[in-house]
Protein backbone atom coordinates (compact mmCIF):
# COMPACT_ATOMS: atom_id res chain seq x y z
CA UNK A 1 0.00 0.00 0.00
CA UNK A 2 1.09 3.20 -0.80
CA UNK A 3 0.75 5.71 2.16
CA UNK A 4 -0.02 9.26 1.29
CA UNK A 5 -2.31 10.50 3.52
CA UNK A 6 -3.02 10.09 7.63
CA UNK A 7 -4.97 7.36 10.02
CA UNK A 8 -5.67 8.51 12.93
CA UNK A 9 -7.59 7.01 15.77
CA UNK A 10 -9.13 8.13 18.99
CA UNK A 11 -9.65 5.99 21.93
CA UNK A 12 -11.47 6.57 25.51
CA UNK A 13 -14.14 5.09 27.67
CA UNK A 14 -17.89 5.60 27.27
CA UNK A 15 -19.04 9.85 27.94
CA UNK A 16 -15.07 10.75 27.64
CA UNK A 17 -16.44 13.45 24.84
CA UNK A 18 -14.72 11.93 21.94
CA UNK A 19 -17.02 12.12 19.40
CA UNK A 20 -17.89 16.04 20.36
CA UNK A 21 -14.09 17.06 20.40
CA UNK A 22 -13.64 15.14 16.95
CA UNK A 23 -16.65 16.87 15.43
CA UNK A 24 -14.91 19.78 15.99
CA UNK A 25 -11.39 18.85 15.03
CA UNK A 26 -13.11 17.75 12.17
CA UNK A 27 -14.46 21.03 11.20
CA UNK A 28 -11.55 22.67 11.60
CA UNK A 29 -9.42 20.86 9.41
CA UNK A 30 -11.81 21.18 6.70
CA UNK A 31 -11.76 24.97 6.91
CA UNK A 32 -7.92 24.76 6.59
CA UNK A 33 -8.90 23.03 3.38
CA UNK A 34 -8.04 19.62 4.13
CA UNK A 35 -9.48 16.13 2.73
CA UNK A 36 -10.62 14.96 5.91
CA UNK A 37 -12.55 11.82 6.82
CA UNK A 38 -14.57 11.24 9.92
CA UNK A 39 -15.72 7.58 10.59
CA UNK A 40 -16.22 5.41 12.88
CA UNK A 41 -15.97 1.62 12.71
CA UNK A 42 -18.93 -0.10 11.06
CA UNK A 43 -19.07 3.28 8.94
CA UNK A 44 -21.98 2.70 7.00
CA UNK A 45 -20.04 -0.42 5.73
CA UNK A 46 -23.22 -2.68 4.63
CA UNK A 47 -21.31 -5.70 6.19
CA UNK A 48 -19.89 -4.24 9.19
CA UNK A 49 -23.19 -2.38 10.60
CA UNK A 50 -24.85 -6.13 9.82
CA UNK A 51 -22.01 -6.97 12.26
CA UNK A 52 -22.35 -4.08 14.72
CA UNK A 53 -25.99 -5.14 14.63
CA UNK A 54 -25.30 -8.87 16.19
CA UNK A 55 -22.87 -7.28 18.54
CA UNK A 56 -25.30 -4.73 19.79
CA UNK A 57 -28.19 -6.63 19.79
CA UNK A 58 -29.76 -6.98 23.62
CA UNK A 59 -31.30 -10.00 23.18
CA UNK A 60 -27.94 -11.73 22.62
CA UNK A 61 -27.24 -11.88 26.68
CA UNK A 62 -25.73 -15.47 26.13
CA UNK A 63 -23.04 -13.63 23.78
CA UNK A 64 -19.37 -15.06 24.84
CA UNK A 65 -16.68 -12.72 25.08
CA UNK A 66 -14.60 -14.43 22.64
CA UNK A 67 -17.36 -14.53 20.30
CA UNK A 68 -18.08 -10.48 20.81
CA UNK A 69 -13.75 -10.05 20.30
CA UNK A 70 -14.18 -12.04 17.21
CA UNK A 71 -17.35 -9.88 15.47
CA UNK A 72 -15.27 -6.69 16.25
CA UNK A 73 -12.23 -7.76 14.40
CA UNK A 74 -14.50 -8.77 11.88
CA UNK A 75 -16.14 -5.15 11.29
CA UNK A 76 -12.91 -3.66 11.35
CA UNK A 77 -11.38 -5.61 9.00
CA UNK A 78 -14.54 -4.64 6.55
CA UNK A 79 -14.29 -1.15 7.25
CA UNK A 80 -10.38 -0.78 7.45
CA UNK A 81 -10.90 -2.24 3.61
CA UNK A 82 -13.78 -0.58 1.99
CA UNK A 83 -13.50 3.02 3.95
CA UNK A 84 -10.19 3.83 6.11
CA UNK A 85 -7.26 2.33 3.12
CA UNK A 86 -8.97 4.01 -0.07
CA UNK A 87 -8.89 7.16 1.85
CA UNK A 88 -5.49 7.08 3.04
CA UNK A 89 -4.60 6.16 -0.50
CA UNK A 90 -6.02 8.99 -2.20
CA UNK A 91 -4.38 11.27 0.78
CA UNK A 92 -7.14 11.86 3.43
CA UNK A 93 -6.80 12.54 6.92
CA UNK A 94 -8.32 9.64 8.50
CA UNK A 95 -9.97 10.51 12.08
CA UNK A 96 -11.61 7.18 13.20
CA UNK A 97 -13.54 6.84 16.28
CA UNK A 98 -12.33 3.86 17.98
CA UNK A 99 -10.21 0.91 16.61
CA UNK A 100 -8.02 -1.74 17.85
CA UNK A 101 -7.27 -0.33 21.20
CA UNK A 102 -10.89 -0.79 22.19
CA UNK A 103 -11.23 -4.33 21.51
CA UNK A 104 -7.81 -4.51 23.65
CA UNK A 105 -8.97 -2.50 26.77
CA UNK A 106 -12.86 -3.77 26.82
CA UNK A 107 -12.12 -7.49 25.44
CA UNK A 108 -8.79 -7.92 26.46
CA UNK A 109 -8.20 -6.49 29.59
CA UNK A 110 -11.81 -5.59 31.44
CA UNK A 111 -13.26 -9.06 30.00
CA UNK A 112 -10.11 -11.07 30.88
CA UNK A 113 -8.91 -12.52 27.17
CA UNK A 114 -5.98 -11.08 27.62
CA UNK A 115 -4.47 -8.56 25.79
CA UNK A 116 -2.31 -10.61 24.20
CA UNK A 117 -4.36 -12.92 22.98
CA UNK A 118 -6.84 -10.52 21.52
CA UNK A 119 -3.97 -8.63 19.77
CA UNK A 120 -3.27 -11.76 17.92
CA UNK A 121 -6.91 -12.02 16.34
CA UNK A 122 -6.53 -8.15 15.45
CA UNK A 123 -3.23 -8.60 14.24
CA UNK A 124 -5.41 -10.96 11.20
CA UNK A 125 -7.61 -8.65 10.91
CA UNK A 126 -5.85 -5.45 10.20
CA UNK A 127 -2.78 -6.72 8.63
CA UNK A 128 -0.48 -4.75 9.29
CA UNK A 129 -2.41 -1.45 9.18
CA UNK A 130 -1.99 0.76 12.42
CA UNK A 131 -2.92 4.32 13.22
CA UNK A 132 0.23 6.42 13.00
CA UNK A 133 -1.52 8.55 16.11
CA UNK A 134 -3.93 7.71 18.49
CA UNK A 135 -5.65 9.63 20.92
CA UNK A 136 -6.69 8.40 24.36
CA UNK A 137 -9.13 10.61 26.14
CA UNK A 138 -8.72 9.66 29.63
CA UNK A 139 -12.00 9.75 32.03
CA UNK A 140 -12.55 8.58 35.35
CA UNK A 141 -15.88 5.93 35.02
CA UNK A 142 -17.85 8.28 37.46
CA UNK A 143 -17.66 11.15 35.36
CA UNK A 144 -17.73 9.45 32.10
CA UNK A 145 -21.06 7.65 32.89
CA UNK A 146 -22.85 11.10 34.49
CA UNK A 147 -21.57 12.21 31.22
CA UNK A 148 -23.78 9.97 29.06
CA UNK A 149 -26.51 9.71 31.32
CA UNK A 150 -27.03 13.46 31.68
CA UNK A 151 -27.13 13.19 27.61
CA UNK A 152 -30.13 13.83 25.36
CA UNK A 153 -31.60 11.06 23.14
CA UNK A 154 -28.59 8.63 23.89
CA UNK A 155 -30.00 5.11 24.39
CA UNK A 156 -28.37 3.31 27.03
CA UNK A 157 -26.86 0.03 25.56
CA UNK A 158 -25.54 -3.25 26.94
CA UNK A 159 -22.11 -2.31 27.00
CA UNK A 160 -23.15 0.72 29.13
CA UNK A 161 -24.87 -1.79 31.81
CA UNK A 162 -22.23 -3.68 32.85
CA UNK A 163 -20.68 -1.70 36.11
CA UNK A 164 -18.27 0.49 37.11
CA UNK A 165 -15.95 -1.86 37.90
CA UNK A 166 -15.56 -3.11 34.18
CA UNK A 167 -15.26 0.71 33.28
CA UNK A 168 -12.48 0.90 35.78
CA UNK A 169 -10.97 -2.50 33.78
CA UNK A 170 -11.25 -0.49 31.10
CA UNK A 171 -9.56 2.27 32.07
CA UNK A 172 -6.60 0.68 33.33
CA UNK A 173 -6.14 -1.89 30.00
CA UNK A 174 -6.15 1.91 28.42
CA UNK A 175 -3.23 3.42 30.49
CA UNK A 176 -1.27 0.10 29.97
CA UNK A 177 -1.58 0.55 26.28
CA UNK A 178 -0.43 3.85 26.71
CA UNK A 179 2.87 2.84 28.81
CA UNK A 180 3.44 0.44 26.31
CA UNK A 181 3.08 1.84 22.68
CA UNK A 182 4.18 5.51 23.78
CA UNK A 183 5.39 6.39 20.13
CA UNK A 184 2.12 6.10 18.86
CA UNK A 185 -0.99 6.80 21.75
CA UNK A 186 -1.24 10.46 23.42
CA UNK A 187 -3.30 10.48 26.50
CA UNK A 188 -5.26 13.47 26.43
CA UNK A 189 -7.00 14.73 30.28
CA UNK A 190 -10.65 14.50 29.02
CA UNK A 191 -11.75 15.78 32.55
CA UNK A 192 -10.65 19.23 31.60
CA UNK A 193 -13.23 21.73 30.11
CA UNK A 194 -13.86 21.21 26.45
CA UNK A 195 -12.11 24.11 24.86
CA UNK A 196 -8.49 22.69 26.92
CA UNK A 197 -9.29 19.36 25.78
CA UNK A 198 -10.29 20.04 21.78
CA UNK A 199 -6.87 22.29 21.67
CA UNK A 200 -4.43 19.51 23.39
CA UNK A 201 -5.94 17.17 21.17
CA UNK A 202 -5.58 19.24 18.01
CA UNK A 203 -2.33 20.63 18.89
CA UNK A 204 -1.60 16.56 18.59
CA UNK A 205 -3.10 16.03 15.66
CA UNK A 206 -1.23 18.63 14.09
CA UNK A 207 2.01 17.41 15.57
CA UNK A 208 1.66 14.03 12.57
CA UNK A 209 -0.04 16.24 10.07
CA UNK A 210 3.12 18.38 9.94
CA UNK B 1 -14.04 -29.36 31.66
CA UNK B 2 -15.04 -32.57 32.44
CA UNK B 3 -15.10 -34.43 29.44
CA UNK B 4 -17.61 -37.49 29.51
CA UNK B 5 -18.80 -37.68 25.67
CA UNK B 6 -17.69 -37.56 22.10
CA UNK B 7 -16.64 -34.80 20.18
CA UNK B 8 -16.35 -35.92 16.57
CA UNK B 9 -16.69 -33.36 13.44
CA UNK B 10 -17.18 -34.58 9.69
CA UNK B 11 -15.94 -32.53 6.81
CA UNK B 12 -15.61 -32.61 3.06
CA UNK B 13 -16.32 -30.31 -0.11
CA UNK B 14 -20.42 -29.45 -1.16
CA UNK B 15 -21.73 -32.45 -2.43
CA UNK B 16 -19.32 -34.78 -0.64
CA UNK B 17 -22.90 -36.75 0.82
CA UNK B 18 -21.94 -35.53 4.58
CA UNK B 19 -25.47 -35.16 5.50
CA UNK B 20 -26.72 -38.16 3.80
CA UNK B 21 -24.49 -40.35 5.32
CA UNK B 22 -24.30 -38.57 8.87
CA UNK B 23 -28.12 -38.89 9.08
CA UNK B 24 -27.74 -42.66 8.65
CA UNK B 25 -25.24 -42.99 11.42
CA UNK B 26 -27.20 -40.64 13.66
CA UNK B 27 -30.41 -42.66 13.49
CA UNK B 28 -28.26 -45.98 13.46
CA UNK B 29 -26.38 -45.13 16.88
CA UNK B 30 -29.95 -43.65 18.08
CA UNK B 31 -31.31 -47.40 17.67
CA UNK B 32 -28.53 -48.80 19.90
CA UNK B 33 -29.12 -46.24 22.69
CA UNK B 34 -26.65 -43.75 22.58
CA UNK B 35 -27.01 -40.06 23.76
CA UNK B 36 -26.44 -38.69 20.14
CA UNK B 37 -27.09 -34.77 19.13
CA UNK B 38 -26.17 -33.92 15.51
CA UNK B 39 -25.51 -30.42 14.93
CA UNK B 40 -23.65 -28.29 12.13
CA UNK B 41 -22.03 -24.93 13.31
CA UNK B 42 -25.13 -22.33 13.52
CA UNK B 43 -27.07 -25.40 14.97
CA UNK B 44 -30.19 -23.27 15.99
CA UNK B 45 -27.94 -20.77 18.61
CA UNK B 46 -29.28 -17.80 17.50
CA UNK B 47 -26.23 -15.44 17.93
CA UNK B 48 -24.74 -18.11 15.49
CA UNK B 49 -27.37 -17.99 12.74
CA UNK B 50 -26.97 -14.21 13.09
CA UNK B 51 -23.77 -13.93 12.00
CA UNK B 52 -23.98 -17.03 9.30
CA UNK B 53 -26.80 -14.82 7.64
CA UNK B 54 -24.29 -12.32 7.17
CA UNK B 55 -21.79 -14.59 5.78
CA UNK B 56 -24.60 -16.07 3.24
CA UNK B 57 -26.00 -12.88 2.35
CA UNK B 58 -25.86 -13.22 -1.39
CA UNK B 59 -25.42 -8.77 -1.22
CA UNK B 60 -22.43 -9.03 0.53
CA UNK B 61 -20.51 -9.87 -2.24
CA UNK B 62 -18.03 -6.74 -0.79
CA UNK B 63 -17.14 -9.50 2.06
CA UNK B 64 -13.08 -9.35 2.39
CA UNK B 65 -11.85 -12.99 3.09
CA UNK B 66 -10.23 -12.25 6.31
CA UNK B 67 -13.79 -10.91 7.47
CA UNK B 68 -15.27 -13.90 6.70
CA UNK B 69 -12.77 -16.10 8.33
CA UNK B 70 -13.40 -14.26 11.02
CA UNK B 71 -17.57 -14.29 11.22
CA UNK B 72 -16.95 -18.26 10.62
CA UNK B 73 -14.41 -17.86 14.04
CA UNK B 74 -16.96 -15.91 15.77
CA UNK B 75 -20.20 -18.56 14.73
CA UNK B 76 -17.76 -21.53 15.90
CA UNK B 77 -17.16 -19.96 19.00
CA UNK B 78 -20.71 -19.14 20.14
CA UNK B 79 -21.69 -22.82 18.85
CA UNK B 80 -19.14 -24.69 20.63
CA UNK B 81 -19.76 -22.91 24.25
CA UNK B 82 -23.72 -22.73 23.90
CA UNK B 83 -24.29 -26.37 22.06
CA UNK B 84 -21.12 -28.73 21.50
CA UNK B 85 -19.46 -28.35 24.97
CA UNK B 86 -22.59 -28.72 27.31
CA UNK B 87 -23.71 -31.55 25.01
CA UNK B 88 -20.02 -33.25 25.58
CA UNK B 89 -19.83 -32.70 29.19
CA UNK B 90 -23.17 -34.52 29.64
CA UNK B 91 -21.96 -37.38 28.19
CA UNK B 92 -23.44 -37.52 24.39
CA UNK B 93 -21.53 -38.27 21.25
CA UNK B 94 -21.86 -34.77 19.33
CA UNK B 95 -21.53 -35.43 15.37
CA UNK B 96 -21.02 -31.60 13.84
CA UNK B 97 -21.15 -31.16 10.34
CA UNK B 98 -18.43 -29.09 9.95
CA UNK B 99 -15.36 -27.26 11.96
CA UNK B 100 -12.20 -25.87 12.17
CA UNK B 101 -10.63 -27.76 9.10
CA UNK B 102 -13.74 -26.30 7.23
CA UNK B 103 -11.96 -22.74 7.62
CA UNK B 104 -8.50 -24.11 7.59
CA UNK B 105 -9.43 -25.48 3.56
CA UNK B 106 -11.59 -23.31 2.62
CA UNK B 107 -10.25 -19.53 4.01
CA UNK B 108 -6.82 -20.28 4.50
CA UNK B 109 -5.65 -23.12 1.82
CA UNK B 110 -8.23 -21.73 -1.09
CA UNK B 111 -8.38 -17.92 -0.52
CA UNK B 112 -4.94 -17.83 0.03
CA UNK B 113 -4.99 -16.41 3.56
CA UNK B 114 -2.64 -19.42 4.97
CA UNK B 115 -3.73 -22.28 7.00
CA UNK B 116 -1.71 -21.18 9.71
CA UNK B 117 -2.54 -17.17 10.05
CA UNK B 118 -5.91 -18.81 9.72
CA UNK B 119 -5.45 -21.96 12.57
CA UNK B 120 -4.72 -18.91 14.93
CA UNK B 121 -8.07 -16.93 14.79
CA UNK B 122 -9.86 -20.23 15.35
CA UNK B 123 -6.98 -21.20 18.02
CA UNK B 124 -8.32 -18.09 19.60
CA UNK B 125 -12.08 -19.49 18.92
CA UNK B 126 -11.84 -22.81 20.21
CA UNK B 127 -9.70 -22.10 23.06
CA UNK B 128 -8.08 -26.13 22.83
CA UNK B 129 -11.64 -28.14 22.19
CA UNK B 130 -10.62 -30.23 19.17
CA UNK B 131 -12.70 -33.00 17.67
CA UNK B 132 -11.53 -36.60 18.76
CA UNK B 133 -12.22 -37.79 15.02
CA UNK B 134 -12.61 -36.12 12.15
CA UNK B 135 -14.08 -37.83 9.00
CA UNK B 136 -12.66 -36.20 6.02
CA UNK B 137 -15.56 -37.19 3.20
CA UNK B 138 -13.30 -37.05 0.02
CA UNK B 139 -14.93 -36.60 -3.29
CA UNK B 140 -13.78 -35.00 -6.78
CA UNK B 141 -15.06 -31.03 -7.32
CA UNK B 142 -16.74 -32.07 -10.71
CA UNK B 143 -18.62 -35.26 -8.49
CA UNK B 144 -19.50 -32.83 -5.76
CA UNK B 145 -20.83 -30.41 -7.71
CA UNK B 146 -23.06 -32.53 -9.96
CA UNK B 147 -24.42 -34.04 -6.75
CA UNK B 148 -25.47 -30.52 -5.77
CA UNK B 149 -27.07 -29.59 -8.40
CA UNK B 150 -28.91 -33.29 -9.31
CA UNK B 151 -30.52 -32.57 -5.51
CA UNK B 152 -33.76 -31.69 -5.11
CA UNK B 153 -34.58 -28.33 -3.36
CA UNK B 154 -31.03 -27.49 -2.76
CA UNK B 155 -30.65 -23.71 -3.54
CA UNK B 156 -27.33 -23.23 -4.87
CA UNK B 157 -25.40 -19.81 -2.65
CA UNK B 158 -22.64 -17.64 -3.28
CA UNK B 159 -20.13 -20.03 -2.02
CA UNK B 160 -21.18 -22.69 -4.58
CA UNK B 161 -20.45 -20.26 -7.43
CA UNK B 162 -17.04 -19.55 -7.14
CA UNK B 163 -16.05 -22.43 -9.58
CA UNK B 164 -14.23 -25.56 -10.46
CA UNK B 165 -10.89 -24.21 -9.86
CA UNK B 166 -11.75 -23.15 -6.05
CA UNK B 167 -13.01 -26.09 -5.32
CA UNK B 168 -9.57 -28.07 -6.77
CA UNK B 169 -7.83 -25.88 -4.13
CA UNK B 170 -10.63 -26.74 -1.04
CA UNK B 171 -10.19 -30.35 -1.91
CA UNK B 172 -6.26 -29.95 -1.67
CA UNK B 173 -6.50 -28.13 1.36
CA UNK B 174 -8.20 -30.94 3.04
CA UNK B 175 -5.56 -33.42 2.01
CA UNK B 176 -2.81 -31.27 3.48
CA UNK B 177 -4.64 -31.51 6.45
CA UNK B 178 -5.18 -34.66 6.47
CA UNK B 179 -1.61 -35.36 6.10
CA UNK B 180 -0.70 -33.59 9.12
CA UNK B 181 -3.01 -34.42 10.98
CA UNK B 182 -3.26 -38.33 10.73
CA UNK B 183 -4.14 -39.27 14.23
CA UNK B 184 -7.28 -37.32 14.71
CA UNK B 185 -8.63 -36.52 10.44
CA UNK B 186 -9.83 -39.92 9.12
CA UNK B 187 -10.31 -39.86 5.04
CA UNK B 188 -12.95 -41.57 3.66
CA UNK B 189 -13.61 -42.04 -0.64
CA UNK B 190 -17.27 -39.95 -0.64
CA UNK B 191 -17.12 -41.32 -4.34
CA UNK B 192 -17.93 -44.82 -3.90
CA UNK B 193 -21.68 -46.16 -3.37
CA UNK B 194 -23.91 -44.63 -0.15
CA UNK B 195 -24.04 -47.95 1.44
CA UNK B 196 -19.98 -48.42 1.18
CA UNK B 197 -19.28 -44.96 2.67
CA UNK B 198 -21.74 -45.48 5.15
CA UNK B 199 -20.20 -48.54 6.21
CA UNK B 200 -17.15 -47.28 6.16
CA UNK B 201 -17.82 -44.00 8.11
CA UNK B 202 -19.55 -46.58 11.00
CA UNK B 203 -16.38 -47.89 11.57
CA UNK B 204 -14.22 -44.97 12.18
CA UNK B 205 -16.82 -44.08 14.11
CA UNK B 206 -16.96 -47.06 16.18
CA UNK B 207 -13.29 -47.13 16.59
CA UNK B 208 -13.22 -43.78 18.94
CA UNK B 209 -16.85 -45.13 20.92
CA UNK B 210 -15.05 -48.13 22.19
Amino acid sequence: MKVKGKFITVEGPEGAGKTTILNRIVQELKNRGMDVVQTREPGGIAIAEQIRSVILNKENTAMDARTEALLYAAARRQHLIEKVIPAVERGAVVLCDRFIDSSLAYQGHARGLGMDEVASINDFATNGMMPELTLLFDVSPEVGLARIYRHNGREVNRLDLEGLSFHEKVREGYLLLAKREKGRIEVVNAEKNEETVFQEALEKIEKVLR
